[in-house]
């Protein structure tokens, strides 16, 4: 089986697929977040931070996902939004003075800029329960199990021995040389895992073969993986401007990156291996991945 | 009916029977915790706070619910380790210098001060996510349905439209003056939401009749209240040698407290009626409320 690149014209569609689904995404998040009437200052931290521009790839990844698979969007729209709100929750935390002190976010002040330290730690707290009440709900309608399988990825994904390990791995990495092992466990847990948890809290809403399940577990730990390289390659090579955030940070707080470990070459040749053997794994849902190809190439080429 | 007062063996059987429950909490939430091997430090982190000798308050409300329904124990485990998973990371993130920079709790150096605002923050982050990982696991010997319900309720009681709505209320009272109505929503949302559901989580893992969870809502609601009534009552009254924590630190961020609005007697006094109305609405459990009555009666009197 030869892998199908993504063609020219998959990427000249993705924005006319995402744009629409982006729109839709952020309704439903709106009205979430509506019903959280009991203090009018948390809903506000919890929303600027929400609809702050983001790029929503892990939202878009779930449903490229369900078109992979040629079921029902909608149907996934609780889990979308959960897995936003949990990557959210991250960011906050993560700007706060005590972890990485960053003032800027997608352009943006940070939370505890505008709201206070105080506000934001909460804010995050808020939004990290709230993905689960969503993926709980008696209203939405699929099985009982399904929803249970959600929560326990997405709760392992993101926790101790997901994304909070990562994130305590990557702080105790600070002056420290690393291997590629210790570089490549830490980006597996901070980044990977919810990356690949929007993939498969997607297919988790549906019923695929052993086959497709296995397919879209490969992609998604290649892609996360190769979005974490992306990153660290876009520290050191694009300006504050392009990213939205300073530039440059993990240089000055001497972690060790895919740069600055194997220089920027074998960094970009690393992130590559990892997209081909994410294309090759979905080569069997053939013209319905067109969205995952597409998103794969957008993540390893993306300029922010 | 007349309602039937907790008798002072009650009071001297509860100690004997809390002890051994309290090994097997211990025991359980150990085990939860040797599964979260990724990162040491966070492993330890969020160990020392929640084996750092709390009353355990919530779980023995719990499982004294189920010894009420005359059910199982054990069967309700989950539910216990998960709230008093969900209790101990609302108090690291609470400790935080951001929030109440409080040194001390439960007479031993907060979280923080041991391991670091960063890791503190984070270890409070994954003792949430964790309590969610533990209520979906699929092991767990209750129907589907249940293990949902249970998520809901304990995500909503502890999320925006609750406990963390509370403490941003609470951060916004201070240096303000508040009536009675501002003051028992603070209370309701800070802490009765989630006394409350140690109850009603505990109610959801069996097949209560309509009659007795109805019962059991209004023991939690009163209890929870009670509970903060007394709560600030010993903030004004009790040393910090005897609390575990500062003392008068209501007072020193001028805070509206019971006592400060009401004075002490009739602070007391309403803690006592709330309790009054606890205890008659689980009249109908007759002798099987034996532990739930000696418990409200220890919160209103506790001296920590």
């Amino acid at each position: 089986m030869t892998t199908r690149l993504p063609k020219k014209s998959d990427m000249d569609h993705l924005s006319d697929w995402t744009r629409p689904l982006g729109k839709k995404l952020d309704q439903a998040l709106s009205t979430y977040l509506s019903d959280q009437h009991t203090s009018k200052t948390l809903q506000k931290a919890m929303n600027y931070s929400l609809s702050a521009g983001g790029k929503r790839i892990r939202p878009m990844l779930g449903f490229a996902t369900a078109k992979a698979l040629r079921e029902d969007i909608d149907l996934m729209m609780p889990v979308a939004c959960a897995i936003e709100m949990i990557h959210t929750y991250s960011l906050i935390h993560d700007d706060l003075p005590a972890m990485d002190d960053d003032d800027l976010r997608r352009g943006k002040a940070t939370n505890h800029k505008v709201f206070g330290e105080a506000c934001a730690i909460l804010a995050g707290d808020a939004l990290l329960t709230l993905a689960f009440s969503i993926l709980s709900q008696a209203s939405w309608n699929i099985q009982s199990e399904k929803k249970l399988a959600i929560i326990s990825h997405l709760s392992q994904a993101s926790g101790a021995k997901g994304m909070v390990a990562g994130q305590v791995l990557d702080m105790e990495s600070e002056n420290q040389s690393l291997n590629e092992i210790q570089l490549e466990t830490i980006h597996r847990n901070k980044t990977a895992q919810l990356l690949s948890a929007s993939v498969m809290c997607a297919a988790l809403c549906f019923d695929p073969t052993p086959e497709q399940y296995a397919a879209l577990e490969v992609y998604g730990r290649e892609l996360g993986l190769a979005f974490q390289i992306a990153d660290d390659i876009l520290d050191e090579t694009a300006s504050t401007e392009e990213l939205g955030k300073p530039s440059g940070s993990d240089q000055k707080k001497h972690k060790s990156t895919y740069p600055s470990v194997f220089g920027l070459e074998t960094s970009k040749q690393k992130a590559q291996q990892c997209l081909e053997k994410a294309l090759t794994a979905i080569d069997i849902f053939q013209e319905n991945a067109q969205q995952l190809r597409a998103l794969a190439s957008y993540i390893i080429e993306r300029k922010k």
